[in-house]
C-alpha cells in the first residue's frame, strides 16, 4: 500500500516536561497511551542537558516500541512557564525551571526528529486533557487550576482549549488577590500563588515551626522546619494537627477566592482542581466550593460544579498529544 | 413579492436599559442606526413603571418610523445585572436598579410584541458593540471594562461574545483584589469595584472633603460634600488639584491590578475600557499600561492593546442589536 496514511491513522508522541520529571508517552490514534517512559529532570544542569535527556526520552519510547519518527503524527510538548505557542517558544521560565528564557523548544525538537512539534503550556495541556479523557468530558466551558509547587491554568471555551493571542491564557496563578500583598517572583503583586501553592504552604509551615509553635510537623521533618512538604502538612492535617489545618485552612480560603473569581469571571460549567495539592480532595475543596456558593453572582454559583481532575500527572500528556491532533485537524480544515 | 424577507433584511430593534434612561435603537440590516428614542428610567418607581416605559419607547420609535412590529428580526435588549440569556431573565440586580430580582424581562417583552427577543448583560453588549463597529474591530480576543457607577466586563473570544453558561461571565468589577477588603454589595470581599468605580470615587471624595481636606471640589460642590461626582473629580483633577488627582490615582491603579489580572487571564489582543469614566482618557489609563507592562507575563504583555472605547454610551445598544443578527445566524446553522 503506497498510499500515506492519514495522521488520524497515526500514533501521536506527547512529552510532558516537568520540573522534576520528563515524561513521555507514545498515543495511538484513538487516544490511548500505548507505552510511556519517565526520566528525571534535573533542571539544575541547564537546558541543554533537559534538552538532551528529553530528546533521549523520546529516542528510547521510539526504540522500545520499534517505531520509526516517521510514523507518528506529530510531537506534542506540553512546558510549564510563559509559552510563545506559534513561535514554539518557552518565553519566560517556571520557578521549577529558572533559566528556560527563550528557548526555542519546538525548533530544537523538530531539526533533531524531523517532524510536526507543538508546544503548548503544561496547564492549558491539563484543561485540554481533563476536557478530553477526564473530568470535564463534555463540558463545553470550564476552567483548570493546577495546585502543585505553583499555580497554573487553562481554560476550555466552546469544547476548545482557549490560549489567548499567543498561548499565554490561564495563568490564575498570577492573579491579585491581595493589592498590597508581597512582590511575586513574576513581577505581580498578591499573586493567588503566593497564598494557596503548595510553595506557599511549605512557606508558612516552615516559619510557625521556626517560630515554635507546637505540632506533630516537628516530628515528621525531625526537627529540620525547612525540609517541610506540603504532603506532610496534608498527612498532619488529616490526622488532627491543628498547625497543620491552620495552614491548609489558609490555603483553601484563597484558592476560594480565586475559584470565585474565575466563576465571575467565566461563569463556566466545571471548575476542575488538579496538580499535587489536588489529593488533599475535599479538605482543600470544600471551603472553595462554600465561598463560590456564598460570594459568586448566583447566576453562576447555580451553574458551575467543582471537582478534581480525573487524571492526576498523566493530565498534561494526555492534553499535549490531544493538542497535536487539534492542531493537524485545523489545518485540514 | 409574497416570498417572506430574510431575517438579515429585516431591521432590529435593539434597547440598552440603564440605570438613568433607555435608549431604543432601531438598526439597518447593515447595522446602522436608523432613529433612536430616550427616556428615563427612574428605577424608583419600580419594575413595572420601568418595564411600561421601555415599551412606550418601542412603540414610539416604531410609531415615528411608520414601522410594523413584524416587520423586525427581532428585539435585542442590553440590561444591567445577573443576566440568565437563555431564559431571558434579570436574576440578580445591579446597584441602580435593586429591586430587578427575577424579572423574566425577554418573556414580557416577547408578549407584549410578538416578536423574538433577546436578553444580555449591557456590558457584555457593550464588548459586542465594540468588537463589531467600535474600538475592537477584528480583534480576535478581546475583554471590557466598563466603568460606570459600578464596573462590568465583557468578552469576546475567537470574534464571539462569550457568554459563559448562562449568559454572566465577564464580572470583572467583581473579582476580588483585596481578599482582606471590605464587603461588596454583591455578597464578594474585596471587589474591584469598590475601589476603581464611579461610585468609589465618588465616595472616597466625598469622605475626603468631610475629613476637611482642602480641594478645589469644596467650591464645585458648594459644600455639599456627598454630592461630589467623578465627571467633577476628573475636572478637577485636569485643573491639578492634588486631592483629585490622588483619587484618581488611586482608581487608576485598581483598575490597573484589574487589567494586569485579566491580561495574565486572557492574554488578548485588546482591553478596552468604556463606561462614563473612560472619559477620564490616559489619566486613568496610562498608569494601568505601565503596570501591564511590568507586572504582566511578558508574553501577554508584549501582545496587548490597551485602548478606551470607541462608541461611548452606544456601545450597549450596537451590541443588543449584534446579539439578535448573532442568535437569529445561530439558529439558521
Amino acid at each position: 500500500m503506497s498510499k500515506k496514511l492519514l495522521d488520524t491513522d497515526s500514533p501521536v508522541l506527547a512529552v510532558d516536561v516537568g520540573g522534576t520529571k520528563i515524561f513521555a508517552a507514545l498515543f495511538s490514534p484513538d487516544g490511548n497511551i500505548l507505552a510511556g517512559v519517565t526520566r528525571p529532570t534535573q533542571p539544575g544542569e541547564g537546558v541543554s542537558a533537559v534538552i538532551d535527556r528529553l530528546c533521549a526520552a523520546i529516542s528510547s519510547l521510539l526504540g522500545e516500541n520499534k517505531m520509526a519518527v516517521a510514523q507518528l503524527a506529530g510531537i506534542g510538548l506540553a512546558c510549564a512557564g510563559g509559552i510563545h505557542t506559534p513561535r514554539g517558544v518557552v518565553v519566560t521560565p517556571s520557578p521549577n525551571m529558572p533559566d528556560w528564557v527563550d528557548v526555542p523548544l519546538a525548533d530544537i525538537i523538530h531539526k533533531k526528529f524531523g517532524v510536526r512539534v507543538f508546544l503548548v503550556n503544561d496547564a492549558s495541556a491539563a484543561a485540554l486533557g481533563e476536557h478530553r479523557y477526564g473530568a470535564g468530558r463534555g463540558v463545553k466551558n470550564l476552567v483548570l487550576f493546577t495546585l502543585g509547587t505553583g499555580i497554573g491554568g487553562g481554560i476550555i471555551i466552546n469544547n476548545e482549549l482557549y490560549l489567548g493571542a499567543v498561548g499565554s491564557a490561564g495563568e490564575f496563578g498570577h492573579m491579585t488577590v491581595a493589592a498590597d500583598g508581597p512582590l511575586c517572583g513574576c513581577g505581580n503583586t498578591g499573586c493567588l500563588e503566593l497564598f494557596a501553592s503548595g510553595h506557599a504552604v511549605e512557606r508558612d509551615a516552615a516559619a510557625r515551626l521556626r517560630r515554635g509553635e507546637s505540632s506533630v510537623l516537628r516530628d515528621m521533618v525531625k526537627g529540620d522546619c525547612d525540609s517541610v512538604t506540603a504532603a506532610q502538612v496534608g498527612e498532619a492535617a488529616r490526622g488532627g494537627d491543628p498547625l497543620a489545618y491552620d495552614l491548609l485552612a489558609r490555603a483553601a480560603y484563597y484558592l476560594g477566592v480565586g475559584m470565585v473569581n474565575a466563576v465571575n469571571i467565566f461563569n463556566p460549567e466545571m471548575v476542575v482542581i488538579g496538580g499535587g495539592m489536588a489529593a488533599l480532595g475535599d479538605m482543600l475543596l470544600a471551603p472553595g466550593r462554600r465561598m463560590v456558593a456564598e460570594r459568586a453572582f448566583s447566576v453562576s454559583a447555580g451553574t458551575v460544579c467543582i471537582v478534581t481532575a480525573a487524571l492526576g500527572n498523566e493530565a498534561g500528556v494526555y492534553g499535549a498529544a490531544a493538542f497535536v491532533r487539534d492542531r493537524l485537524a485545523r489545518r485540514k480544515n
